[in-house]
C-alpha cells in the first residue's frame, strides 16, 4: 500500500464533519492529521471526536505544516477562492466544495493560480459519485443506450432556506439549479447550447418580495441535438427529491429516489411506501464518501480529478445564461453570458 | 333499469371493433345494432362476431335509422367534420374519435351545426379516462394536494408511423402532443398562457426531410402560475412511455407506465420487470371501456360529457401555438394562433 | 375464419354474467345464443343486455337444443358433476366452474362420464390463465430459470365469507387453498409428494366455533424435490393479496399484486401507492377472458383442454391431504387420502 | 458531551476493520484505542489505517489496559466464549459477534460469568438494527398492525461457503437460518412453541454428502397462535435475498431487497433493475454502525443492550429444533432439545 495521504480539513461545519469522519475511518488511503475553523471550539471538537491532535483556528497553521499533502476547504463560499489560491500557492492539493466562487472573474482568477501552481483542484460535485447517477452515466458515456435524446431532472428540496439567504444566494439558479446544470452536463457529455427558463413565485410570496423565484423549470438544448428539462421547486412537502432520467435512441436510464427504508405498510386506507431521504446529507452521503476516494485516489495515481475547476466553471455560466432568459424572456446561448468562454 | 341506448357504429377499423366489442358484451346500457363501414365486408365481419343483424356500407343508413339513438364515430380523421354535422342534423347523438379535424374553421363549424341540433357530443380524449390518470385528475382538482406548481408528461410512441402518414399527419404536435396537450389541460384544469416549444429530429432523418420532427421538449406556462414540460419521441424502443406527474403545494401524484404483467425475473444478469404495454390499444384498452360508460352515463343522465367539443377544439389551438413556437424559436401565447378562442 | 363455436350459458350470476360478456363482446370464435338459469328473470336480464334471443328457466332446454356446441356451466357447486354428466351425454363440449364436486367419488363418476362420451371437458381454473402466473409458469417450464428449489405462494382473502357459507364450505383447504394448490401444481409442474399444514383461528373465533381455521400455512414436497409454502388468511384487511414466487437453480421469478391503478401520492405524511385490486372478479378478471379464449380455441383445434378433469381432481386430493395433516399433526403423504391415485 | 467510551478491538478481520472503521470515523461517542489480532500485521496495519497508536497481538494486552471500557469481540468463533469470559473477568464492557458458541453448556457458562461481573454484554445480531427491518419490528411492537398472523422471512445467500466450511459449521440451520430464527423471536415478540422443517440438497451435492442439506422451508407455531414461514438457500444467482413479511390483524409490513442503486434501464429486451446487494456486508453496512451506537449508547445510559446473551442463546436452542424435526421428520417443541429452557 502506498503511503497514506496526509490530510487537513478546512471548515469543521456540517460538511466538514461528513468528510471528517470519512477521512478518519473509512479511507485507508488517506489520514487526517489537522483540522481548522474560524470557531476553535468547533475544530476541537471534532478533533477529538475522531482522534486528531491538530486543531487551529487559523486555517494557515494547516497550509504551512510541510507534513501535509491536501487540504479539503469546507469553509463558507466567500472563503474558497482566497483559500485555492493560498493553498495552491503552498503546494497542497485541493478539494474544495462548490461553488468555487459566485463571480466568474474571481473563479478565473483561482483557477489561473492553480494552473500555474500545478496541483489537483477537485470540486465538490459530489452528485457526480452518487452509485446511481454515476451508473446513469456510465450507461450513457459507454455507448449501450445509443445516443441522447431527452434529459429529465427533478430536483426540489424539501423546504426553502431562511429569506436572509435566499437574499443572498444569487437566485435560484445559482445557488439551486447549479447542481443539476452540472448532472446535466455530466449526464449528457455535450456542450450545452441554448437555455430556455421559465419561473414562477409560487412556494412563498417572500421569495419574489426579496427577488427570486422559488418554482422553476429549465430547457436545455445541446450540442448534439438532444434536448433537455429541469424542474425545480424550493419546497417539496414529500422531502428531497432527486431524480434523473436520460432517454436514447437505444434505451433510457431512468434513477428514482433513494427511500430511508424498504419497509412497505399495506393497510386498509392503502399502501404506504418508506419516505424519502430527508436532505442532501441523507440522500447523498454515499456520495461523499466516494468523491472523496476518488479524490485520494487522483492523488495517488496522479490522474486527473473527476471534477475540476472547468465544471466548476461552467455550471456557473450555465446558471447566469438561464438567469437572462428568465429576465429576458427568451432563449439564450451561454456564450452571451460568457463571450470568451464554452459550457 | 332504464331502456337501452341504442347504438350505431361507423367505422369497423381497429378503434370500431374495440368500441365495437365494448357496447356488445360489456356495456349493460347501450345495445349495438347497426355497423356501418366502407368496407361493407368489414361491417358485415365485424357484425357476425358480434351477433349484430345490420351491416351497412354507407352511415347514412344508420343515421337515417330512426330507431336508433346515437352513433360512435370511427372513421377516417376527414370524415369525422361531415359525419358529425350530418349526425347533429339526423338528431343523433354523437361520440366522435379525435380530432374533431385539423382546420379550426372547419371544427367550429362542426360545432356550431351540433350546438344549434341540441345533441350531445362527446370527443374521444379516452386517455382522460384511462384509471390512474384520472384519480391524478381528481386529486388535482379535490384540492387534496394543494396548488398545482410543476406538470410532467412523458409521451413516447414505441416507433414512428410510415413516412407517408407523416407527411400529412399535420406535424408532431398536432398528431402526437395533441394528447398530451389535453392532458395538461384536463389535469391542471386552468388555462395556458404560454407555449415554448424545440424539437429536433434525432429518431430517423427521413422525418427532418418531411418537414417534421420526431422530439419534443415543450414547455407551458397555465394562468395560475404553474409550469409544465410534455416531452415526446416518436420512438422509445422499450415500448409505449406514457407517465404523468403533477406537483402541487401539498403534494404530488405520480402516475407510472402500465406493464403486461407482474412478473419479475431475478437472475445473474439482473432484475428484469416485465415489458411496457405495447401500444395505445393495449395500455388504454381500459380507458376506451371507460368513456364509452360515460358516454352512455351522460345520454341517460341528461348531462354534459366529459369531453366536449370546447375540449376537442383547444388541444388543436395549444398544438398550433407549440408548432408555431418551434418556428419562430420564441415564447407563444395561444391567442396568437387563435385571436377569437381561449385554450 | 372457422364457423363460430355456438355456446349456450348455464348460470347468470356474478360469474355467468362475466363469461356471458366475455362470449358475446370480446370473443370473435364464440356466439353466445342462449342462457339460462333457475332465476328465469335473472337469464332474461342477462339476454336483454347481450343482445341474446334465448333465455331459459331449465337448462335443459339449453342441452336438447342441437345447434348449440358448447356449454360453460356458472351454476352452483352441487349441480356441477350432474349438469356435466347431462351436458357430455348430450354431446355438448364442457366449461366448468371449479371445483367439479367436492367428493371424490362423484367427481370420478364425472368424469367417467366425459370420458365415455368424449367430449372436451375445461375447469375453470382461471388464475393459470392470469397474464403473470402463466409468465411465470412459462419460465420455469421453458427451463431457463433451471431447476425450481422454492416456491412461495400467498392467498388471502380480503374479507371472511358469511359463517353459515364457512359451516358448509368443506374448510379452508377445500374452499380457499385448493386454488393455491393448483397453482402450486401447475407452477412446479412436479407431482406432490408431501403434505404439512398448520392453521390457525385469528381472524374471527366464530370461524373456529364452526370448526374451520381462518389462517394456514402449508408446506409441499414436490417429487423433484423442491419444497414449497403457501400462507392464507381469510382476511387482509388491506385488500386481496395474491402473489407468488419460484425460486429456481437459475434465477427467480416473482409475481407482484396487481394494483387499481398506477397513481401514487407523495405527501408530507409519506408515499401512498394504489390499493389492491377489491377481490377476485377485479383482480383476475383478464384471466377469465383467457381462459375462454383457451376453451373455444381448444375446441378449434381439437386439442386438449389446458386444465383439465385431472387437474380438478387433482386439487381436491392435496387440499383433503392439507386437512388430514392439520388433523393428525405430521406430514401426510397425498395416497394416504387418494390409495388409488396420484396428485 | 459525556466521556467518550475507550473501546479496545479484538481481532483484525473483514467484521473487524467494518466495526473499527465505525469506531473511529463515525461514532462521536466512542475512541477506539487498541487493536490485537493473531495476525499482528493485521492488527498493525489496520491501527495505521485507523490512526491507532496500540497494535498487538496478544488480546490479553487490550484487556489488561485500565484505560480501556469495553471490548470488540471480532475474532474466530471458537474464542467468543473464552474472550467473553476473559473480558467480564478484566471488568470490560463487551460487544460480541455472533454466536456465543454452537454448545448450549459453553454458552451457559459464558454468560454466567457475564451475569457474575455485572458488565454489559451485547450480541452482534446486527439484522435488527437495519433500518427497514427495525423499523417492521417497531411497527408490529407498536401494535398499528394489530395482532400478528402470519410471518415470511426469505433468507437466501449468493453462493454457498467452502465445503470445508460447511463440514465443520453445524448445519444450515445453526449457521445460517439461525439469523433468520432470530429475526422470527425479534419481529413477532413472542415465544416459539413449535418447529417444523424440511430441507433438500438441491445446489450442490457435495453439501449433502457432507452431512448437510442446502435448501430448507422451516414453519414456526408462536406461543400466540402466529404461524411463520422461513425459506433458506444456500445459493441465489442473483444474490443476496434478504427479505421479510409480517401480516397482522390491521395490516402487513412487507420488506424488500435493498438495491445497489435507483437506476433502472429501460431497453427493448424489457426493464432493468439495479442488482441487489452483493452480500451481508454491503446489504448490512447500515446496520453495523446502528448496532454499535447502541451499543455505546447503551453504556452511556446504563440501560440493558438491545439484543443480549439470552437472545444469543435462543436463536441456538431454535436452530437445534429445526435440525431435530428435518432428523425426525416431524414437529418438535423447543424444549424438547433445551428441556431446561425457553426458546
Amino acid at each position: 500500500m502506498a503511503e497514506s495521504i496526509r490530510v487537513g480539513l478546512l471548515g469543521a461545519g456540517r460538511i466538514g464533519k461528513l468528510h471528517g469522519g470519512n477521512l478518519a475511518g473509512r479511507l485507508p488511503g488517506a489520514r487526517l492529521v489537522a483540522v481548522a475553523d474560524v470557531r476553535l471550539e468547533a475544530a476541537q471538537e471534532l478533533a477529538a471526536a475522531l482522534g486528531i491532535e491538530q486543531a487551529y483556528e487559523d486555517p494557515r497553521r494547516v497550509l504551512e505544516d510541510p507534513s501535509i499533502d491536501a487540504v479539503v476547504v469546507c469553509t463558507s463560499t466567500d472563503t474558497h477562492a482566497p483559500l485555492i489560491e493560498a493553498a495552491a500557492q503552498a503546494g497542497k492539493q485541493i478539494f474544495c466544495e462548490k461553488p468555487i466562487d459566485l463571480d466568474l472573474a474571481r473563479i478565473d482568477h483561482a483557477l489561473g493560480v492553480v494552473a500555474e501552481s500545478g496541483v489537483t483542484l477537485q470540486v465538490g460535485f459530489n452528485r457526480r459519485f452518487d452509485p446511481s447517477f454515476a451508473r446513469a452515466r456510465e450507461l450513457v458515456a459507454g455507448g449501450t443506450l445509443g445516443e441522447p435524446h431527452l434529459l429529465r431532472i427533478t430536483s426540489r428540496d424539501p423546504a426553502p432556506p431562511p429569506i436572509e439567504y435566499v437574499k443572498v444566494s444569487g437566485g435560484l439558479f445559482v445557488d439551486m439549479a447549479i447542481h443539476d446544470l452540472d448532472m446535466a452536463r455530466f449526464l449528457i457529455g455535450q456542450p450545452v447550447e441554448e437555455v430556455y427558463a421559465t419561473g414562477a413565485v409560487l412556494v412563498d410570496p417572500a421569495i419574489g418580495e426579496a427577488g427570486d423565484i422559488d418554482t422553476a423549470l429549465t430547457t436545455l438544448r445541446f450540442a448534439g441535438g438532444a434536448l433537455g428539462a429541469i424542474d425545480n421547486s424550493r419546497r417539496a412537502v414529500y422531502g428531497y427529491d432527486q431524480r434523473i432520467e436520460v432517454f436514447c435512441s437505444e434505451g433510457a436510464v431512468v434513477v428514482g429516489n433513494e427511500v430511508a427504508h424498504q419497509a412497505t405498510v399495506l393497510a386498509a386506507e392503502g399502501t404506504r411506501g418508506a419516505p424519502l431521504e430527508y436532505f442532501f446529507l441523507e440522500r447523498y452521503m454515499e456520495s461523499y464518501l466516494r468523491e472523496m476516494e476518488a479524490f485520494i485516489r487522483a492523488l495517488q495515481e496522479g490522474t486527473a480529478p473527476p471534477a475540476g475547476g472547468a465544471d466548476g466553471r461552467a455550471a456557473v455560466v450555465l446558471a447566469y445564461a438561464a438567469k437572462r432568459s428568465l429576465d429576458e424572456h427568451r432563449p439564450v446561448a451561454p456564450h452571451e453570458v460568457d463571450p470568451g468562454g464554452a459550457a
